[in-house]
């Protein structure tokens, strides 16, 4: 059995290797890549993806699955052996159920909706976008259509990014959220509107990107073992568990856009860096769902960045970095610029409290398009109408409305937008466990100390890797499901405070 | 035949991508890769040349090949087709004989040596090596082994680089220049040393990089399909041949060492990008050997970039980047000190005319190591005596001694050497050939204009890529074998000028 399970190790090591070269693919034409690398590289990037799906469809996996199965059943359930031939079954299931020419559609269709998108949303274009978003419907339900015996017809695709979690689990907690924020959103536009123009001053990028560098090396973010660079979008990227990167966009008049991204990528890393060692190239050595990613880096950017303990520690740092911009503003007055709620259109610029309200529209949206209640022809209206509903404000076009965000011109319709808002309910119930465990959390926040948060999440989160479900993390961590009350808690306390409510 | 040539065309596309790719993964690992990232990528780099092993090594290769040659057989000997047969022959016929698991070896070895190496060359630690280089030296060994009937062991690695050359057949050329080159050395040794201070001020190296590239632009480097990085020992570096990059290291007390180092990358890239497009992704598509390839980072670093015409024309451009160490030289000034002939250290940093003595001297100690009349820890000693007998100097440590090349540290023994001074030569007499069509080739330089020379080589060695060997090539522009005199030649009429002899 110890010679089956090394087998498998290696054949298992190889496809996570050959993803793992991929990104470094990926990661250099978004950072260094002259003009006229374009061409080979899309080729080169889909020779190791067809490499990589020959190994993973591999039928000696599947015998090596069917040997080793009775016997992991035989081990307990969180032993690193019985995890990976359960982890193994999950990501080789997952890959023989999709034909290889769905994908070959799939990864086409993607490359030709996105360059059209990329001229049509600046033009206010949807019409163009209407038949590319059919043919993406159509294709997300085939993609669904492999894993049949499904309860919704997203439960696969929200599966791929949540593993584990369903459409109706995900629209009760959604429900009870909406209940909460609502009223709260409201009660707070009934109060005197925060001014954040301080934020909004000229910043030097390369000064922007020095502090955002101490900051996040004191979280604990090692640059042994990372680094960051510039791109257009920002993001994490994994090469191996001793080499996690970032990637952040800086805006030399906004001071927000830049630090915050950096520290929301941080955790991101923070989170891959902390997984055991023992996984690295195992289907067990990667995070183990989008909700839990976001709850590390959206736990790490507001929870902890947008905190008061952070600004009054960090407040004079950013002074010496911006004597003229910040030097007569008062932790009091930072701390509220950082954390302004305002009625917004973006998603991405949304602060904290209206944020789930962009992300539940949406995903309420991709449940009704892949049910067939809604028609690809109304999503415009409908988008209109959910903005209006929820939100009170109207985009004045389809530009800054549907077709703001890249996610459904470039990837399936169902499963992409509600590990956002699983995050942040997940980073407020981890923060509540945290903050239990340790209460003297937020007093080391406030001498930029970090170690005692970063050593609890590395311990009750990060380490397991792909071990343990989001649920089985929440439920070990809580002692219970998932709910939303530690996050609206933080939330309540928080902006209670901040507006007088 | 057709349909035949196709695939084998697509066959070897695959196999030279994964050769590009693994390219990637080795200019990241010497450029941006954290520290902590070299296990994982000694690991992934192994696993593309055992991937790409597997690929070549495919009988149907060599079944396509056996069905192909008879009718490349009549086909002229220069057609693509002809050629590409040709030279996939030759490919497919040397991976065969070598073992995959040796493949990956080497290259799991290679990246962790290289890593160690550049942490104990700051250290003078050769303890630290001596046991990696055992291990190369035994890898290197086993490597010739699957190439039976040498006549020297050396001659399979020193084939592999320079396609078609024996142990024998150098050392015959080197004896011929070593003859030649000695008593010219001692004949400008006699004379008044040249002053070169003027280069060793401070020089603050953004503005180094800057100079360099403003030169390197006007050769005719493409940065659209190029760039610049700064690595601890430069190198070009191919992606595809529409992005083949080199890398710089600048020294901020030290003019020459970033400057030529870069104009020196350039050749290396600029032979790389003049391939025909055609080529791409195919065996031609290739420089053809080490001595060609030196030949054209040899001939802009030295014969264009250390002539008089170059200084009259850059002198003032240089100026303009550093008024204050540059303002009172001259050009004939600044020409001699670029010049200065020196008994050194550094192989790097060594003038035209000793430079050989330290390659030769290499390459003396390479076949020794091979031939086991020399140990590994006798290595540093023996080092220091050939120093001490062929440059009359001895490094202090073994710094500048035995740890000062990379090569051995991250490439088999044997072989890597020899093409620098082979190199040297060929480019003598390359430029001889191309100032016979073009004699205002001089004139041009002194106005900082390079088309002319540029598209010489162009149109006689970096268009054709792999379809002839150095020897054809040599042949093609000169009418016969290469032979050391067009080289001697320029040496000593340049010297003679500059030394007065």
């Amino acid at each position: 059995m110890e010679k089956k399970l090394a087998q498998l190790k290696e054949k298992m090591r190889v496809v996570e290797d050959l993803e793992l070269i991929n990104e470094l693919l990926n990661w250099d034409q978004s950072t260094y890549m002259p003009p006229g690398g374009a061409p080979a590289r899309g080729r080169q990037s889909a020779l190791i993806a067809e490499i990589r799906q020959e190994k993973i469809i591999d039928p000696e996996i599947g015998r090596l699955l069917d040997h080793l199965e009775p016997w992991a059943e035989t081990l307990s359930y969180d032993s690193d052996d019985a995890s990976f031939v359960r982890a193994t079954r999950r990501v080789y299931d997952v890959a023989v159920k999709i034909p290889t020419a769905l994908i070959g559609e799939l990864y086409g269709h993607f490359a030709e909706s996105y360059q059209k998108w990329t001229v049509a949303r600046p033009n206010n274009d949807f019409k163009t976008m209407q038949p590319y978003l059919e043919k993406t419907l159509d294709l997300s339900r085939k993609l669904a259509d492999c894993f049949p015996g499904y309860e919704h017809i997203a439960d696969p695709l929200i599966d791929f990014q949540d593993y584990g979690m369903k459409a109706s689990d995900i629209k009760a907690i959604f429900a009870q959220l909406r209940a909460e924020l609502v009223p709260l959103v409201e009660a707070i536009m009934d109060k005197e509107p925060v001014d954040n123009s301080v934020l909004f001053q000229e910043f030097p990028v390369d000064k922007q990107a020095a502090l955002g560098v101490e900051i996040i090396k004191d979280f604990g973010y090692d640059f042994e073992r990372g680094r960051q660079d510039t791109t257009h979008h920002p993001f994490m990227t994994k090469f191996s568990l001793g080499d996690v990167r970032i990637t952040s966009r800086f805006n030399p008049n906004d001071l927000g856009d830049g630090l915050f991204s950096t520290l929301h990528e941080s955790g991101h890393a923070m989170y891959e860096l902390g997984i055991d060692p023992k996984f690295e190239a195992s289907p067990l050595g990667v995070g183990v769902s989008a909700g839990v990613h976001e709850s590390q880096s959206r736990l790490w950017e507001n929870i902890v960045g947008r905190s008061k303990p952070f600004w009054s520690h960090y407040l004079p740092l950013a002074k010496k970095y911006f004597p003229d911009q910040l030097g007569s503003i008062s932790v009091d007055e930072i701390y509220k610029a950082v954390n302004k709620v305002s009625r917004s259109l973006i998603r991405t610029d949304a602060d904290e409290v209206t944020y789930n309200l962009h992300v539940m529209l949406r995903f309420d949206l991709e449940l009704a398009l892949l049910e067939g209640s809604l028609e690809i022809r109304d999503l415009p209206e409908a988008w209109h109408e959910r903005y209006q509903q929820d939100l009170g404000i109207r985009a004045p076009d389809d530009k800054d409305g549907v077709l703001q965000d890249v996610h459904w011109y470039a990837d399936v319709i169902g499963g992409v937008f509600q590990g956002y808002t699983l995050g942040n309910i997940m980073g407020g119930l981890f923060y509540k466990h945290a903050l239990q465990a340790h209460p003297e959390i937020p007093d080391e926040v406030g001498m930029g100390q970090f170690d005692t948060l970063h050593n609890w999440m590395k311990q009750n989160i990060y380490q397991h890797g792909y071990k343990f479900t989001a649920s089985e993390l929440i439920e070990r961590v809580s002692g219970g499901p998932l709910t939303i009350d530690p996050y609206m808690e933080y939330l309540r306390t928080k902006y209670s405070e901040i507006y007088g409510l």
